[in-house]
């Protein structure tokens, strides 16, 4: 792998390797191959996650961090250039982003800021399966620092923090019947009713924190009920999914849920916190003077929250384009691979 | 088998020949064998329904019916006599029945009225496996009749033509979108809530049929939805029941859900037909007279209907209680199965 390569034409060799979730191994070996030589870095590998790290004793440590894997190919590889744009699987979510991580490394031998490149795996699949996960747990000191920005395609906007997600279930419940003489029963789809009179009367809350307004949201994302084609049925769940800002923590976020569905059962089938978007720190501060956008609240949960759990400020900054990752027409705007290395090479600075 | 035994013993006998569905094969040969013999009977066989008639050219010809199978043994057999009460699976519905009808066809040599008595399988389970309507199709005239009594559990009351029942499912439509930014869909399942809120406004018809009081009813007896559980999701399906009342037909049944539900697509899944008590035909008055009983309307649907389809008016009557149908604990006053042989005796009369 050629790090001199301009960011473009390195995205469209990243992508051409293709690793959809799982099958990252020969894409970590190339970028081990690649880094491995450098004298200004000190690489770790821990399955398919890359650690690769300067030392050079600054006061400061910043992190980029991308994954490696993509979702499943969609007859989109190999990768297509047309006109201003880079087509093919992972173009924008986000090997875009991770060519902007390899040529920084490559070649900031001397940043004015020690920077650690963290290349993972399955972020694309189940929580228990993330690479950076994974590392958060065994390795932890690989993580530290005092900002983190993970790649992800943002549009070349800065995403910061990001909302917590609740799912749980509320049972309506009801009493068995024939329905040929339902009034013997009683319906526990029709008392459902009144769950889904709940949501649909819920007013999203849209706090400003830190100067960032999130838009919380509550929905029904599942619904099962039924005994059979003739019989009054005794019990209906609803599964609810709560988006909640980062001015609420878990148990705030389960407390709302409860009161709210005060009249049923609720069950809490997982939770995950959000993160505040934590740019007063002064390295997170001179990375938005540096890139020069407005940052903007991050509503989806991202890994973002997995640095925030350590303690480390995160945002989302990357090339790509959000809205048309997971398509099979996703694509990059090689531009703005360009732009995004070039801002963030100021940012990181060079005494070298 | 001693067709010389009481109802009582005859109705233990019955039951100790274990017949879930499907397997109902030794009980029919047992009744076969204590039939065939019998001079003034005329014995037909397919599968397991056997049919017996008298052709002694009476000016009117009924037809007592019954099914053979049980639903599946829970620890009931074999049968047991306690006080005025034998328990064991089938006792109540419906062995108590099949007794009373071999007991009158082994001894009816010469009734005043022509009677074909009907044995079936396959009551219990899924219609297309019913042997009545599989006769009804093959042979439908040996169903041929003025009026026909089927002996399900009714505690001894005349339970008279029956409600249609019709499933349909009503689709509600959303629009996709993350959790994270649900203002960008559409959830279906909170739109859901106006279907159900349409059922628990609806209001019961209770019509009376030729002086019979019917009882519908409108049901959801399934509900379904969800994507993922972080999607917003595009569709809801309401499964609904709709038990209606004889005096409306299918395509009237149907055209009520639809004009009911006209807000969203209906899918009509199935219809079966209802049955009109008819009780004005000269046989039936004759049978509500010796019985010395108030008919009632029925309102689960029951295999009369298959009667009425074919043109004869039918009733259920029968020794067993339908309220202990089905249960671990089923079954059969003693006196209910003697009471019910005299009663039908002195209806069909004798003229030998």
């Amino acid at each position: 792998m050629d790090l001199g390569l301009d960011g473009a034409a390195l995205t469209a060799h990243l992508v051409d390797i293709g690793s959809v979730s799982g099958e990252e191994g020969p894409l970590a070996d190339a970028i081990e191959s690649a880094l491995r030589p450098l004298p200004h870095l000190t690489v770790h590998r821990d399955g398919n996650v890359i650690v690769a790290r300067t030392t050079l004793g600054r006061p400061e440590r910043v992190i980029l961090a991308g994954h490696l894997d993509t979702v499943p190919i969609a007859g989109n590889l190999p990768s297509r250039a047309e006109g201003s744009r880079l087509y093919g699987c992972g173009t924008t979510d986000m090997k875009s982003g991770v060519a902007v991580q390899l040529r920084l490394a490559g070649s900031l031998t001397s940043p004015a800021r020690d920077v650690t490149y963290v290349f993972y795996d399955c972020e694309e699949v189940a929580a228990e399966r993330n690479g950076l996960l994974r590392l958060s747990r065994s390795s932890p000191e690989l993580l530290a620092g005092d900002f983190a920005v993970l790649m992800e395609p943002s549009s070349g906007e800065i995403e910061a923090g990001c909302q917590g997600t609740l799912r749980a279930e509320i049972a309506a419940a009801g009493r068995r019947a024939h329905t040929a003489r339902s009034w013997m029963g009683r319906n526990a789809i029709h008392e459902a009713g009144d769950i889904l009179g709940v949501l649909r009367g819920y007013v999203a809350r849209e706090p400003e924190v830190e100067g960032l307004r999130y838009h919380e949201g509550l929905n029904a994302v599942g619904i099962r009920g039924g005994v059979a084609g003739n019989v009054v049925p005794d019990e209906c769940v609803v599964t609810v999914n709560y988006r909640f800002a980062p001015d609420r923590d878990a148990a705030q976020a389960e407390d709302f849920v409860r009161s709210l569905f005060a009249a049923w059962p609720v069950t809490v089938l997982d939770v995950a916190e959000g993160a505040r978007p934590g740019l007063a720190h002064p390295a997170a501060a001179a990375f938005v003077a540096a890139i020069g956008a407005t940052p903007r609240a991050k509503l989806g949960w991202t890994d973002v929250a997995r640095f925030a759990a350590l303690g480390v400020p995160a945002v989302n900054y990357g090339p790509g384009i959000s809205e048309i990752a997971h398509t099979p027409d996703e694509y990059v705007e090689t531009a703005a691979i360009a732009a995004c290395e070039s801002r963030l090479r100021d940012w990181l600075g060079s005494s070298g």
